[in-house]
């Protein structure tokens, strides 16, 4: 199966499925077109997952394309974005039509779950590795960054934290019990927050997803807003089947693992006292924002060094 | 070397240096954020250069970067598009600092000359694998597709074509002679007809860029269009160093390899008769668009078979 022959096969008829109005030309001229709706401004960002380091050998292609779609999305939601549409670049050893079909339903599934339609893309033969680009928009000069947290903000965190990282022990546990198979969901079929970044906008000062380990990602927050923090460790929401790990193992996860793409925002108190419910109900005051620059975990007395996911040292 | 610190040593200088007031925030957030003028269309494409595939193994960085960035930014020429912004998301086997730096200083130059600033990217170790996106802007509805060609319009290419391909028999060539220096240089560093393809807008009734050959690219216009085409082989431009080969080499260089990234252009008689003589000179008429499907070529006497470059049967 040639190039051309795949993307007829696999993707155009996924893209005419998935169109937008706001995707003026999708697929299959030199460029794709997109009009971004006045008084709003584009906000894209860039992934890419390489087999044996972002996703196991052999990993089943369905799952791999929902991760795959679901980690670029989670940046969408960290700027408070509206998901429009995604480039998908693949390299790939060959063109096997069990490996593709999956691929395209995953890929497909997760696109229409989360909104986005496909623009365009490149597929080359070589080894396994996807790239892709979301875009989103946001009211002009609204888009949440990391850079807005203040000295008393609270920081908040969406969701439970960890279960993607403790996923990673179980991968290869034939019929897991139900608590593993939901630690493993989180892993397989991550939901970005889609919906909660957009409901943040005016009203967290700053956002990120937690890709890398809320450690490492609270702290890309804080160097960029200038600010440090306290959190408490025992304030760390943890799903049921993680609170039963011994120690401090869950918060270990929480903190040091990412994938679980949840957010984590600061906020003013006084904001936080205007949440409706609805969305007050999907975060978690695990600190506040300090003057004092640095991260304080209080409760914690865990291995110093661990600093998230870096792709170069975790390989060296 | 980790991937924060490669950023911030290689990446984030060039993103400032290459500053536009159209990306309202560069790389370092979640996102990237650019801002489309009103009455402006976004227009961005993809590419993805494998090494082995793409280009030669131990390959020199900073010509590979210029290359890869070309071809990115030569899509946007084939849309009449003007340039604004691109990610870059590479996959590198090791963070080798003389690789990178003269990766950075190619990357760098050939961004300046296309007015490209770099708006974020992803870098992790793997295979030697870069995948750039490219966005531009025309003005709404206005972009050059491939499938606006009519009957009787005239096909036009830029430039002269087939140097990048015959280059590829001579990049082993130890102290090339001028000729052979001068094909080398258009594999090595080619220029996208970002100017040319701007002006065609509301001139051209389609567009494309010439990566794969003219006679796989013409047919990509011909098959968006519904038509066909005549054209004469030798009215295909070549250089002067091609013109001196055997028999019928340069118009088989011209016709089935890529790399040259000129552009292929339809349009009506009318309009070429109006066309500026600044604008007319960087044209050849080589043929005319017919209604009759397919693609002839008068004076060839060429293999059959050969249809341009695709990626998976090129390696099968």
């Amino acid at each position: 199966m040639g190039e051309f022959e795949l993307i007829r096969r696999y993707f155009q008829p996924m893209a005419a499925r998935l169109a937008t109005p706001c995707l003026v030309l999708g697929p299959g001229d030199d460029c794709a077109i997109q009009r971004v709706p006045a008084g709003n401004d584009l906000v894209f960002s860039v992934d890419t997952l390489v087999e044996g380091v972002h996703f196991p050998e052999a990993y089943p292609s369905r799952i791999l394309a929902w991760r795959a779609l679901a980690a670029a999305a989670s940046d969408l939601a960290a700027m408070g974005a509206h998901p429009v549409c995604f480039t998908l670049a693949m390299t790939l050893p060959e063109a096997d039509e069990d490996w593709l079909s999956g691929f395209a339903e995953g890929l497909a599934d997760a696109a229409a779950n989360f909104g986005l339609a496909l623009a365009g893309g490149d597929t080359t033969r070589g080894p396994l590795v996807l790239t892709i680009q979301v875009h989103g928009t946001v009211p002009e000069g609204r888009g949440l960054l990391r850079s807005g947290a203040e000295a008393d903000d609270l920081v908040c965190v969406s969701g439970c934290l960890g279960d993607a990282g403790a996923a990673l022990e179980y991968l290869t546990v034939s019929n897991p019990e139900d608590d593993v198979q939901s630690v493993l969901q989180r892993y397989h079929q991550p939901q970005p927050r889609l919906e909660l970044g957009h409901q943040l906008i005016d009203v967290a000062s700053s956002a990120i997803d937690i890709s890398d380990g809320l450690k490492a990602d609270l702290g890309h927050i804080l160097a960029a807003s200038g600010v440090g923090a306290t959190i408490r460790a025992a304030d760390i929401p943890v799903s049921s089947p993680l609170a039963r790990l011994k120690g401090q193992q869950a918060v270990s996860y929480a903190l040091h693992s990412g994938d679980d793409y949840e957010l984590c925002v600061t906020l003013s108190p006084e904001n936080w006292g205007r949440l409706p419910p609805n969305i007050r109900n999907q975060l978690t005051v695990i600190g506040v924002v300090e003057r004092e620059p640095g991260l304080r975990i209080q409760g914690w007395q865990g291995a110093a060094g661990s600093n998230g996911f870096d792709h170069f040292r975790s390989m060296s």
